[in-house]
């Protein structure tokens, strides 16, 4: 039996990258000293927390959307998140003019649901102990002849995430590595789609919170691996299983997986908003927190680390105070 | 009589910008749609909150620093200052290889002392209820010969400062307008030296917390004028009159002075740091607010907005969640 091949190539970032070129921000990549000295390596900071919607999930839907025949852009598309993907949808489809609906848990928060109306996508709400969130969407998918615009389980998605590699890898030279957050598998799967083609040398780590471990099992397994609803505080990360489109490249070109403890997360966010003056929400955080206290193999001098989202909750400012705990 | 020449010309900020590339980050020009917005101009947010040591102030300090003579790098500096100026010294005379001495009032935040103490500087307390800090720092003159770096009173400083300017003017076309914070009106003369030279329709404007409000009366009077000790958050802008050779530039080459609340001040840092995931602070925000609520011409419809620092203690995310408020 021959394997099926990997969902994107080198060329589909590639593509990406010119079809996504001025509707979204090339992101700058910051340095800091004092981080470098806390990591002890040299880290480029690439600040998808200053990308437009608040993370790079607007990559990913922006050349979903592009993709789209005229026709299909009349019919609308339709989503699933409670999170940084629904933004990102909804302000790409007002960019490009098409009709958006997002379905989004009735718990989920009300500034994440405020952000995404103030994008202008019409919201429908479900009950997520009682409903499936992917059969909520597919019904508008069937009734109205949406397109579905995936999370990351889709090869335009994920070629538009890597966009955020070849950004990276152009203006930094001779890294020795990268390291981006995983959740469902996107952004490392189109980073690491990234590096195969333009610097195939750098190694493309992911990092996964300790509580979240969903793809470092299946790593390990050798199979896409399904968890328990995790608890963590990445709440971008909560994924139960790598995708089924993501996980092959994962698996075939990323240098694997490690493992952040939420309380690493914490003060990695602290310091790179004291330090670095940055905003970066927790999954963000994940790759960052993973360089600063040695998650990453001792010859990773050079690390590449994409600060994936920077939408945080206000309340959350009280635990990087570390007011709670007085 | 002549009146005395201004202290710095459009030249001498050329000069320091060539003087200090290359030792300083030339920072990033972010853009921010949602501040946009709120604004109902359009906004270029040059992010010296991102700069080394964590504001502007180490453009000044270099500046000054490399214009010493062998003899006097030899004989090192001194500086007083309970906040970012101290912090710049100190980097700016590690980098050079200059020994400082820094004074700081024994009340100082443990924070900046450690910043301060952290960047290789030796600290000098005083208590500054009982001593003189210029009388302090000048004992050092006296004693060992060091060299004075005042924090906005001198023209190597000023001449530094301004290269924020020349730096925001060259990378954003067709400014209608530049709002820099106002404390002892270094940055602003600076700034406005920068713009009569490379750019004389782009009208300087300077952002005084209202309670801090010395530069706008000093302009009303025709002369400086000083005031009582004055009670804002701005801690960076709490100088009770302008320097006598900022004031005349500050007169001559600025639009003018507008004034903030704390209040607004407070907004204007929370909105940047939940949209645009920025960490600025107090003094730094007061540019932006003056932009955000309408404290600057109606006509001035692009708009350069200098973030000057964001040294922050992190007790004041607690006051930008909110939560003092519950």
């Amino acid at each position: 039996m021959t394997p099926e091949p990997l969902a994107i190539s080198f060329d589909d970032v590639a593509a990406a990258s010119e079809r996504i070129a001025g509707r979204i921000h090339r992101t700058p990549v910051l340095r800091s000293r004092l981080l470098d000295e806390v990591a002890g390596r040299e880290l480029f900071l690439k600040c998808e927390n200053l990308q437009r919607g608040g993370s790079f999930k607007v990559r990913g839907a922006t050349n979903r959307l592009l993709a789209l025949s005229d026709d299909e852009r009349q019919r609308g598309v339709v989503a699933f998140s409670s999170g940084n993907h629904a933004q990102a949808v909804a302000l790409a489809s007002r960019s490009l003019g098409v009709d958006a609906i997002i379905a989004m848990p009735l718990d989920a928060p009300r500034s994440k649901v405020d952000a995404t109306v103030g994008y202008g996508a019409r919201i429908v709400t479900y009950d997520r102990h009682r409903e499936d969130r992917e059969e909520v969407a597919r019904a508008y998918v069937e009734r109205e002849g949406r397109a579905l615009v995936p999370p990351y389980d889709n090869p335009f998605v994920m070629a538009g995430q890597g966009t955020v590699g070849l950004e990276l890898l152009a203006e930094v030279p001779e890294l020795d590595a990268i390291v981006t957050p995983v959740g469902g598998g996107g952004l490392l799967a189109g980073v690491a789609t990234a590096a195969s083609g333009a610097a195939p040398g750098v190694r493309v780590f992911g990092a996964e919170p300790a509580a979240a471990n969903d793809t470092a099992l299946s790593l390990e397994a050798g199979e896409r691996v399904t968890i328990a609803p995790p608890d963590t505080i990445a709440d971008g990360a909560r994924p139960q299983s790598p995708g089924h489109l993501t996980f092959p490249i994962v698996r075939d070109r990323s240098a694997g997986v490690v493992l952040v403890p939420d309380e690493e997360l914490v003060t990695a966010m602290r310091l790179v908003l004291t330090r670095a003056k940055l905003l970066v929400e927790p999954t963000g955080a994940l790759g960052l927190a993973a360089a600063l206290f040695g998650r990453l193999p001792d010859d990773a001098r050079r690390v590449g680390v994409v600060l994936s989202g920077g939408n945080l909750d206000l309340d959350f400012l009280i635990t990087l105070s570390g007011a709670e705990r007085a």
